[in-house]
């Protein structure tokens, strides 16, 4: 059913030293458009902006899950003989090396501009792109769908899904350590092989020996310091707002049919619904198509839209500063404020905020079992990890100028202070 | 004359952990759009398509060579009390910091197409960019004029010019470190704390103390192994060949008039000469727009050029095999073969050469001073380093399918063979 | 004062890259018999029999607590020109250099034996040993004292106590990577270059910013997830129980006046008091000393001291089984049914109890500070810390063939059922 | 023919992470006292005294090594189907693992003195220790003999003999990485991994492809590095001066019947001739003894052997100084002059040297091999390997304050000068 490729093929890599690849289909894939594109895609968005090592990609980190699933399965293989059939094997290695083919440029951004899902279109291209559906079709026609059944998380394979997408999955354990590789810090680092190790299938279900819960604490404390320090990072959320408002000026401008910059690329985005738009189309799309844009944007003619192009290209980012959580009576006063001094807040004021990863329990928690068989939720068993509560901050972000009160500006500060906010 | 920042920042970094920065100038040049560009342009071109980790760019390299001044004046100013004056910090600082702000997109093959020097322009950049040149000459009127003559690697300031470029200077020592933590190999690992105690400055020169000689040994050696194993690596120069004959079939197209789609921002680097063009046009290039002129010459009209881009945006290199140096009479004779099988050797033939560094003592060696003040190059006291002479590989590239003889292309081999090449 | 050595003097160190003495008081302190000594005591006692890496000594240590010091103290002064006179920069790295000297081989075990403590002794020798008081008294008279008084805890320099003996301390800081990195596990690494750049003296407390938290709580975590993996670990726990055994037992026997190998250097441990014990008599004590006792005592005429001893020496150690804490009544049940089977439960059995590390706040906490001034605790601000209580775990220690039932034993774990324990 | 353990057993170790033990005949001899011992010999000797990390022991590396020759193997059986048998592989295995359990405390030293070779007693020790020799046997009764041919280098298994013992052996890949990682330094470093990829066996040879050059390379360079900075250190020669000088001293006392302190464990080194002593006495002998005794030794009645001890004991080394070769008629002078001043030559006075280790191609070298079958040694293909000729250093090792001229010394470099040395 696979054949092996005439030599086994390595990657070089900064987190697992060595990418192994055995199987022709998995080199197959590697080599279509699709999966190159993700090339173009970095991993963490604009947390470059904030981290300037966070500049490495899709591919690599696809790469990376897929080697991370190659580990779990030949541990799993050894230990407990599962899957045993080359079938679910490749299933597995395929859906890891995929799930994130759909991946669109900073694309938690601009789905909310869009409105679409990446994980719509990481399915859709399994079944629709010519070269990545053929090779999938080569282990048998009903394969593409297995492979989309899993990273949809439908219940056909609870195994697969669970080491794909759960509390305790291999993109997330490729991640953390890449993401603290590449920024430079050493809150995502955790015991990776021995977390491995104590991993076993059991039913439907992947559990964990009980003796080997701190290495579990240890894998999700890793994602609750990498949330805070990392992904939610505070100039990581300004970066983002840039994002969001020249998106939805341009939008706005584009559907007022007012003068604009659009490439090819960008135009379904637009004006088609998604599900009128190919996967041909989609696939177009990449961060060197938007970076090109903002470049353009950047000289637009329209003053809104030129200047927060700009501050994205040139780092002149929005500062943020904490409140509680506001009212919408609040936040309307807050936006009058800003129209009073000539700014619309539409475009240079934003309420964000941000939810630190806790641990979930009753969706696919974690289970751990002990030698006797017996069956916990890990936040049972570990106060550490019930403490981890989703927190939710709010933030307010604008122009820095704005912020500290520079020129005309009167000091937001003072603003908020004297609301109570 | 230089404001201390109102706190310390520091940047997280992987190499050097912290990056420091005290000097309110440092902080300012960072800040400005020139040197924002440089997160646009990756640090080793094409070579993340050979490993996919070399995805860091010039920003963050740019910043390490700044921290890694900074530590060998740290160490200067402890041990020799050298250079006791600000100025000469801040000269030797910026010099660090913006060594590398004329680098454009894949630099060291567009230059060859489109005839200009990134150096060229990095002076340029720091005399003719308002920002730029403006935060410079906060110092004094002079300043800008002094670091252009630090990085023109004239004589004003002879020792700064060394710390920058020579066989023993900060540029490298970041860039070893830096592309082997980024490809994942261990080649480009030395022992860079104790490279920094054992130099010092004497007279107009940078010298070793002999102790440290097997530190410096293992320092070239650094650059040796990562030349062959990384910088020079047979797909990362396949890379560039496609790179080249691309921008030059795109070349060809646009002097004889032909459609071409070229964005603005390429346009002068076609029409004008590089004394022509102003630095603000040349800011305006980086690798998002190269990269998006290469997605929209995939789509081009012309065959050539379309099926050029495409293997570069899809990563469908060239291969290439070994050949000893040809004579341009052989040369000759492999174009024609490619054309008497409708390939034109101008696009899908290239005869490639890479050397390999070795150590060059005449020009610009490294001085090793035993206690007793005895003076010596390191290659009269080092066999090791002796043996390292540059050795100069020959290559063929042209499609993997004419390599192979796949389809109606007799395999390039058996030509080659009967050349005797 | 103070004179600097004529060249800087480092040492080459696995966690700290360098360690860097520029003070010849510093130097000489290192270089007296009392310190090298620490050679000959290894960090994590009888560790090693569980982490083969851990063979790492005081001696390492010592001097990884005075560089991580020395570093605070940089940062201190650079920042917030504290200390500002050399007398309490000397006062706080001697105390960090010296604060273990004290320390005897398997220091926690052989105390509860020998009944003393080894910080009696750290503070003897400073005023004590002639060659460390004599270089004490260099800086002044009062100095040796004064170095005792922070390492007693006291309180005239409670600034310098805080940084030695606290929650935040540099001992911990330096024996958390430092034992990571022997035992070669993740779990006790934590960023300690920016744990000390969110540090602050703030009048007699060390205080740290708000903005740090999370690099606080990952220090914590660090403690946490050692003393479970690695200091409390079940089979070092047994090693010491076996060690702890064998003395009890050669102290017995010497009690009893019976024949027995006993060491000049190990005499005065069993017939003085710790107060009659000179200092001289103390520091000849090491663990080549006992490991070679233990070597002898392997060959022992008495059955019970030569089985202990030679346990230890070939690695036979006590299995051990969890246990509910017991009541007195039922540890007796288990003493009776050990002698019944022809066990001296004295010496082949023990009930311990290991407690993992939590916080505790209210004996000396870590203080959080707001950009406002606002001070709190930081387990006042972080439900991670608060989850962080004290856990006691309760275990029976007993040779595995005891354990397992073999040979003409009955299994331990049948009796404990039936027990209810 | 071999059982595998019930549940795979683990050591964590810093150099690779974990070692996995899959055969209860690899448990068991582990567990076994004469392997255990190794815990208390030093992989080093006395490098400790130089490089304080340097603490890690014999047992450590003991474990690395079967370690890497599992990897090897692992890879072999993959890719080559090499040794297809179990005996082989058990063969290979037990040998890696036991090829230093013949090791004494401080081995190089002390062989000198007391004339043996640890060779041959690993030898013995695999057919004479019962516990060893049991456990070997259950393979096959002929099962022992064999692995004392491989480690002997005998010719029966060729292809094991070069796995672990030629100039590409398993025991320096692990020892280069493991004496890096625990001095800190980073000379010792190399491509493990990609190392074992490209070796194959081929007939009776270990061969590598060409294509793996510069990593063969690299792996060269390692060990030229820590011959130098590591092994061949003055300061550790020093040490191992003082070492050979207090036996000589207490060889003599003893020959002389002079009053002694000699540890049972001891003696049979100096009243029996290597092939009187029995296994048994020989494994009584580690570093806790030699060190022990050397305490009691810096209180001898003798004040020579007194003053060795004691320089030893609390690391107040002799110091050294370069010079030529020296004639003997020159060190004759040399005596003299110590003599002249009240000093015994015989034991404060050495004549060392030292050869950094080249590369010898003609016993043993490593072949490449190309991709069409040619062979070649490395040295041919390279001119680096070429130019590590090994190079031979001379040093006078001698008490510092005689070095310096301190008290009523003549400074002995006034002396050389004078004497053209």
């Amino acid at each position: 059913m696979t054949d092996w490729v005439d030599k086994e093929k390595v990657f070089k890599d900064p987190v697992h030293d060595y990418i192994y690849v055995f199987d022709k289909l998995i080199w197959d894939l590697i080599n279509t458009r699709a999966f190159q594109r993700l090339r173009r895609v970095r991993q963490l968005g604009t947390a470059y902006l904030t981290y300037h090592g966070a500049e490495h990609t899709r591919f690599t980190h696809s790469l990376g899950v897929y080697e991370t699933m190659r580990k779990v399965l030949s541990h799993f293989d050894r230990k407990f003989g599962w899957p045993g059939d080359t079938r679910t094997r490749l299933l597995a290695l395929c859906a890891a090396l995929l799930h994130d083919i759909g991946h669109g440029p900073f694309s938690h951004t601009i789905e909310t501009v869009f409105k679409f899902h990446h994980e719509q279109f990481s399915q859709r291209i399994l079944l629709e792109d010519p070269d990545v559906n053929e090779i999938l079709r080569r282990v048998d026609p009903q394969f593409p769908e297995d492979v989309v059944n899993v990273i949809a998380k439908k219940d056909k394979f609870p195994l697969v899904v669970k080491l794909i997408s759960s509390q305790l999955d291999v993109d997330r354990m490729d991640y953390l350590l890449r993401d603290a590789v590449n920024t430079g810090v050493t809150y995502g680092r955790f015991e990776l092989e021995r977390l491995i190790r104590v991993m076993s299938p059991q039913g439907n279900d992947i559990v964990v020996k009980k003796s080997g819960q701190q290495t579990v604490e240890q894998y999700i404390l890793a994602r609750y310091f990498m949330y805070s320090q990392v992904y939610q990072h505070p100039v990581t959320l300004s970066s983002d707002v840039l994002l969001r408002h020249a998106f939805l000026r341009a939008k706005h401008l584009h559907m007022s049919d007012r003068a604009l910059f659009l490439p090819d690329e960008l135009r379904p985005f637009l004006d088609k619904t998604m599900d009128e738009m190919s996967v041909e189309e989609y696939l177009r799309m990449d961060e060197s198509v938007m970076t090109y844009t903002f470049h353009r944007w950047s000289e637009a003619e329209d003053a809104i839209l030129r200047d927060l192009a700009d501050r994205f290209i040139n780092r002149r980012l929005f500062g943020s500063i904490h409140t509680r959580e506001l009212k919408e009576v609040e936040k309307q006063t807050v936006r009058d404020m800003f129209r009073s001094q000539g700014l619309n807040p539409d475009y240079f004021l934003a309420f964000g905020h941000s939810t630190a990863a806790g641990y979930h329990m009753y969706h696919q928690g974690i289970t751990l079992v002990e030698e006797d068989g017996h069956r916990m939720d890990i936040a049972d068993a570990s106060p550490l990890v019930r403490s981890l509560k989703p927190i939710t901050q709010y933030r307010i972000f604008c122009p820095k100028e704005v912020l500290r009160g520079e020129g005309s500006y009167k000091p937001i500060r003072g603003w908020l202070e004297a609301l109570k906010i």
